[in-house]
């Protein structure tokens, strides 16, 4: 058995802790040891607790697995991942990491936190280094607060990223058409988005807007300094299940034709890729040459949902060049994000098994058995 | 009986031609007295010919008329409404024009013609002037060819005019979420769009770049001078039946604000509204102050699916505004705008009922009987 | 002014009570005075305090009136049309009744019980007769408990009733389709609901089993005999936004032919309908020839949503007869039902304007102005 | 290299061919070396040929494979699977019989012919014994045909097999609400299927009523004895992408409770689980036990499609027993039933490699290399 981590997933029972348990059944390095859920769920079988949404049938470990209250003493995990709603993730998170668990989150409130890293590991890994300057500064031991952003973001960031590294991104205007499940379960009623657009998501153009500026930034000592790029971000809720289809116009700095864009999302890798991280695709970008694609049906699950689609790549008459791009909101934007995040952190080993924390000294690499895991 | 013009539908069995059908039964001044097809259903009465598929009764009227071959002498008719395929538009159009009967249409193929209005009544209703140079470039006698926009096109437009006239339109960049019933029937297959969307229309993107610097282009002598806007499209299918929205970013020539633009918006009218035109809407443009409106199905059937809606104006970090736009797209992008425009052309006595043809004098004015008639 | 009765909406910010508050924005008889809902929103506009989804207009006599707490001291009304939730409706309707208010509801809590009329104004008119028994038995003075059945059976019963006047029923079996609509707001979330067929509404397919049996029964005395029809249902939720379709097989005692059926639904009429009731369809059942009628979108706002519509008649090589029905489930099956019932009501006398409680004898009808009013 | 068989794909370029592409592609034993298509594809790539709508990528052996006429002198295989159009598939069918070629077919000409096997392979696997009585009637050598049933009674006729066995079955009443992807592509237009239900497909409810006879019928010579089971089918088609739910009612000979019913369905195997045939599900049949499930979207896809799902087994008040059924229509109820009906065929030697058609003796076993190939 060569699963080294214990972890615990918080907010188990909703839409993205679902996503975690689908996503983890089989994961080669992580064990899920705990489940957590609110009061009403505590002490039942998660099997009672949930109410199953994924297409794939319920992972029977998990579907005998008791529920534990959501606190640091009720878990045995050597970390934990964080599914819990925006609305109380904040102070649970914080006890977490004060109790020595690092939380690798999808919730929003510690993302544009100074010392906390707003991370997607194959677009801005060395903010990690953001992790023993928190720690430091907030009395930490071992714990730690490692955030992913909001799914429209993971989406439009991953197909930024190699622009800015290539010609400079100067401006970035985006529309969005986001499916019913990132509002979570039970999110938009039905009987409101079938046969409708609804053009607004509470905080979600803010999110838009300034989580770009952070992940893009720069590390400078303790801190990331924030990249200048502006970004108008417009949403809307289409009645798709899955899938957040993304039209974005860029002003560029430099010069570059659609050909070279479409190069630079194409040869895009970083270093979860490198490292040959388990939940790494193989690109994280997957261009699409078609006129009619991405399509939110037919590419949403391109690389296991951990893949951006682009297309569509062509000059803008009002900006520079227009795309078109899809991610999986629940995959690549949310839990499948954050475990690429925590495989990156145990890489850098910023993530230790409890069993080991005497015995792995501080310059060692974990020792692993088996193919995949981290050399 | 107070309807004075005798007309006809040009491609009445197609979706398009439904809603003519559907919007004419009960016009006061505009008596349905010939529906048109392609081979297959001429011969056949209405109501075995067409796949009704609007949410009205098929209006008894309509069901019982005898389908006719789409030719000039096959109708009886002071002027003919097309709904035609834009694939097959063009030629039959001008032979019905040549042969003396105007041409109110809603197809593609005349719109960028230099000699042929691209008309919203309540927007660009001055261009209706092209009218006698047509004719005379033409040799045609009574007939000419007047058209109405895509439908997406006569949304944005319509938002579009009032900020061109208040502050000077420089740039403008749309993005589309486009309804089923813009594609017609059978359009996009089902298994195609349920639960996904598809970023791509074929010839879509073109039309929304053009036609709007031909419409808000002024008349000059016996031409449109263009308008200088730059417009930057990008479209969408999503599963929706009807109403396309519209998310909107401006950059304007002179100083406004939100409320400014709001403003613009409410207050705008235009010759049809002044006129009293049957099928004007009060105002053509509909302002929401909800931050999540226009909402496709709530919103799209507005003044009886005439207006616009507009809402969510805010400033935009990277053009000056942003607003979310609502328009009903067999209505007021389509069959609507078409009969909209009929209205004004017989107001401007463009249109003539035949029986008096010889009866009215070109300086006089029709006369009609009852409220509502042009006067 | 023709108003005759004032009446209060109790439950009005959900979806059934916003198709009370749309319905009665232009009721000849019936002028809303007062709108409750619970805790949170009393107090506050009736605009501020509902998220309104249907998709015609908030009227604006209703947009500035304060919401009242569901109490009956709380309103000024003659009767009250109950939307309230079956979970809470039981003893406030009965507090209604007690405090002299006649309650004319929507909700399920009493429907099956002994001495309160499961109506259908033009199915089971008569059995308006409990009414005063139930009056004396709980020492009610003008108030009274009148319910009208679930949305589903108030399509399907409608159906059934021609065939028992005229073959006599034996047995049932209905598989319904039903809109997310059914569940009211938030009901059934969207992640659920989009692609999806749910097969379970709880306690859906006993309320389609029994309260046909008491719709269709006879008064007998001071009760209702209930006829012994057996009914099988098996109810599937679709994602759909309005409209229960039903696929039904019947077994009659007599002889008869699909045309036999098609007469008996397209003949049948009841007292609404010779009263001129102004919420009476003309003919509570509409029959469509076509093979593939009746549909969803297409035929549910059949007669403004108050008819039910028949289509597919056809022999049952198991059973006798197949047909599909189409209910519109929150205007027949839910508020236009109970405001034909009022109206019912109103036509026998037993609801009286309370201005008028001294001045009009028992035996004397009310006196209305104006065409539509009952005499 | 273990793959035996060369297999061509007549019709590939429809739906249900894209899906045996998608199937075949990594299929242990059938190797594609074929794929036809009408006049307008033939000679193109099979990637520029189809509109490819599955939502796995379109395999790339597939995709640079040029697509051939549908002529049996233009393929090179040991036998083809036919997903033609049930409108050309007659005459063709038997021309590639004719040639030599066997036939497994998903189109509907030939299902009903005395002679032809209508095979679920793991509910009827004996009825491949016409298959010589057809080659001597035919005068076929090595080609004959064999058919699998239409979508919906692929999934009734599963769950209906076991309790014939156990029970006896009488009488059956059906109604269905079927996916899109039943229609193919284009199929039913999204204009019309959008927030809509339609009661009514083409030949669809003949099928449920007829093919069940023949399949639960009893091989007596040359021929199948159709068993007496009376069927009664009212279908719907709702707006999902995949995916055939069922109602089912019947009437059996014997005694049961609902329990007998759940162990008849759960303990079910035939013989494709017996021989391990490559596509055989674990078990046909999967019950569930919540009172929601099966669920079109979260089911379809159980056991890769191949699983009935059933659930919501209960007693009938009008016949005996209730229950719903869902099958993928275009896997275990097309594509996936033809491919099991191969295997089956190939374990019986009726599939024989033509390469070894000399070499492997006619009582022989066709010699396999690795796990899960026939022995």
């Amino acid at each position: 058995m060569s699963k080294r981590y214990k972890v615990a997933i918080l907010g188990a029972t909703g839409l993205v802790g679902q996503r975690f348990v689908q996503l983890l059944e089989s994961h080669p390095w992580f064990e899920v040891t705990a489940l957590t859920a609110s009061g009403d769920s505590a002490g039942k079988h998660y099997r009672e607790a949930v109410h199953w949404l994924l297409d794939s049938p319920l992972p029977p470990s998990a579907a005998d697995r008791l529920v534990s209250r959501t606190h640091a003493d009720q878990v045995d995990a050597d970390f934990a991942f964080s599914a819990l709603d925006s609305g109380v993730a904040g102070p649970i998170e914080e006890e977490f990491a004060r109790a020595g668990l690092p939380v690798v989150s999808n919730a929003a409130p510690h993302r544009m936190e100074e010392d906390v890293p707003l991370l997607l590991a194959d677009v801005n890994p060395e903010h990690v280094a953001l992790v023993p300057e928190q720690q430091r500064r907030r009395g930490y031991s071992t714990g730690f607060l490692v955030t992913n952003p909001n799914c429209s973001t993971a989406g439009l960031v991953t197909a930024l990223k190699p622009l800015d590294d290539a010609f400079g991104l100067d401006a970035v205007s985006v529309v969005t058409l986001q499916a019913a499940s990132g509002a979570g379960h039970p999110g938009v009623s039905s009987v409101e988005l079938l046969d409708n657009v609804i053009p607004y998501i509470a905080k979600e153009e803010e999110k838009l807007e300034e989580e770009p500026r952070k992940i893009l930034g720069r590390v400078a000592g303790p801190r990331i300094e924030p990249t200048s790029v502006v970004v108008s971000a417009q949403v809307n809720r289409v009645p798709v299940v899955d899938g957040h289809l993304e039209s974005v116009s860029v002003k560029l700095r430099g010069k570059a034709s659609p050909a070279d864009l479409a190069r630079a999302f194409a040869e895009y890798t970083s270093e979860p890729q490198r490292a040959g991280l388990p939940s790494a695709p193989e690109f994280p970008l997957v261009v699409r040459r078609e006129r009619n694609r991405p399509q939110t049906r037919l590419d949403r699950m391109a690389s296991g949902g951990m893949a951006v689609v682009v297309g569509r790549i062509r000059r803008c008459p009002v900006l520079d060049f227009r795309f078109t791009l899809l991610v999986h909101n629940t995959i690549r934007g949310a839990a499948g994000a954050a475990i690429l995040n925590a495989e990156w952190l145990a890489k850098k080993r910023l993530l230790v098994p409890r069993a080991q924390t005497g015995s792995v000294g501080a310059g060692e690499e974990p020792r692993f058995v088996g193919s995949g895991a981290p050399t």
